[in-house]
């Protein structure tokens, strides 16, 4: 699993910083969390394929983390996609995809399939799944989880031996979880022959939002935390009167869920060459604090 | 008068090359033609002011020409714009603008004038004015001709010394093209003490379009024409099909009208190093010609 880090500014874009978007790519597919205007391009700059866009989730409908959406799904169209793509998001989301779709003639030749959310499970594939959660923003803001499924534990050789399972296809079967008898008619249940459960990967998109509790409880445990970093603590008024997060704040927050990582993104235009400052400030509170560049990639291991 | 090519590709953006937009910068006051996604990030990276911004002309529908406009006009709220933006745009621009500021509560802080047009004079300054016409696209489009007003000839001091004008404010009267009575009763006309009158600079806007003989008639003198010029003179077919023109055929066009200048733009993205074949191409037809690329700059000096 791979994140990379498409925009990373906040409100207006600058050289630097794009607007708001962060791939997940996990085996041949991307997930994408928000698509702030020129997300396309930055796919592009990334060496991601669009043609691996498997899902779409926009955590609200402020334009800075919306208004590239339509010219990502004109893209797509130009490049001839025909598989279905699924858009996730607030109530309201499918007005607005309507009505541009309607002004701006375009008729997808995918199925576009969008999904309003005000909050729970809103997504899941063979082995992950999406959670939505309502953040205190100014307007309504859904939070991401994305966690896969856990993994049958490891297949313990010399167990199953010990129980006289003939190598061959029983093998398969047991660390597939299933439980199988042999031809003597002795059973054998999985659980003999595999070590403990090996958990899924953990990541939480929580852009924008003022620090709340609901971040750190749907947070705990995850390998890392996406959160809304778009001030110095120097600006914790101004941060809390426009529904975000100051670095320090975001930092306390990952540090009483106790994530692996924490990515700070959507980054003020006002900060030009301070991130160090910023990355300071966070460390200070949370070691493991990162204030995201565009275009950064993080490697999230399988957990053993 | 300063030219910018801020977007010069067509359809899809590429690394090298945005979609639509160009700049025409003249004084203070600054016009844009198109809005493609990504152009208020071209307008900083081309170091134009945003605050500068006068009016936004925009062409057709499709998306590539105008999803940039929602994120530029929010992008000027941020920036607590107080005075008035016009843009202009074929019949359904209002109703786009409309709905997009619906969905995305968005209510600008400064007055937003859309006016829609299906061609003639639709704006003009004290010293300008801009026409639309309807060119060759497959859904409705319009090309733009801004065109400077004729200025007063240059004032002849040897003459006005002979009439017996005496220096002092009548020299400016007379310079500013009005008739005046000398202290002795005689009448002088400012006919008699300007050059010839100096013609304004005219750049025409013609994206995007099949080669049509309306824009040759609006093209007529121009300083600049900007057209279309999306494909190889080996993809006239294609071209014809998806409503576009070849260089060749831009460039045959720039032949009739007798331009001074021709920039090709919208190139596709499947060129990618080889402008300079394109750029062969049209200045065998006409070599004046100049294949855009994201971010040149063109002074139009004034005629003299």
């Amino acid at each position: 699993m791979k994140i990379v880090t498409l925009g990373t500014g906040g409100a207006i874009p600058t050289p630097v910083r794009n607007l708001p978007a962060t791939a997940v790519q996990r085996g041949a597919e991307i997930f994408l969390f928000d698509c702030g205007e020129g997300t396309q391009l930055q796919f592009l700059k990334a060496g991601l394929s669009p043609g691996k866009l498997k899902a779409v989730f926009i955590s609200h409908l402020h334009g800075d983390h919306i208004v590239g959406l339509p010219g990502l799904l004109m893209t797509l169209n130009h490049l001839s996609r025909k598989h279905s793509l699924s858009v996730f998001g607030p109530p309201g989301i499918s007005d607005y995809i309507q009505q541009t779709c309607k002004c701006l003639q375009f008729t997808p030749g995918y199925e576009l399939i969008v999904e309003e959310s005000s909050g729970g499970r809103i997504h899941s594939g063979s082995d992950y799944r999406v959670d939505a959660v309502p953040v205190d923003h100014t307007v309504f803001t859904l939070a991401y989880v994305f966690e896969e499924n856990e993994r049958p534990g490891r297949f313990l050789l010399e167990q199953a031996r010990q129980l006289g399972v003939p190598e061959g296809p029983l093998y398969g079967e047991l660390q597939a979880g299933k439980d199988i008898t042999l031809s003597d008619g002795r059973a054998v249940r999985a659980t003999e022959v595999l070590g403990k459960l090996r958990r899924g990967r953990k990541v939480v998109y929580a852009v924008d939002t003022c620090p709340c509790q609901q971040v750190v409880d749907i947070s705990t445990g995850a390998d890392l935390l996406i959160h809304d970093g778009m001030f110095s603590d120097q600006l914790r008024e101004e941060a809390r009167l426009k529904g975000h997060s100051t670095v320090v704040q975001a930092a306390e927050i990952a540090q009483k869920a106790k994530v692996e990582e924490l990515l700070l993104t959507h980054i003020s235009p006002r900060y030009r060459d301070q991130d160090a400052l910023l990355q300071k400030e966070a460390m200070a509170i949370f070691p493991h604090s990162t204030v995201a560049k565009d275009l950064m990639k993080f490697e999230i291991p399988v957990h053993k």
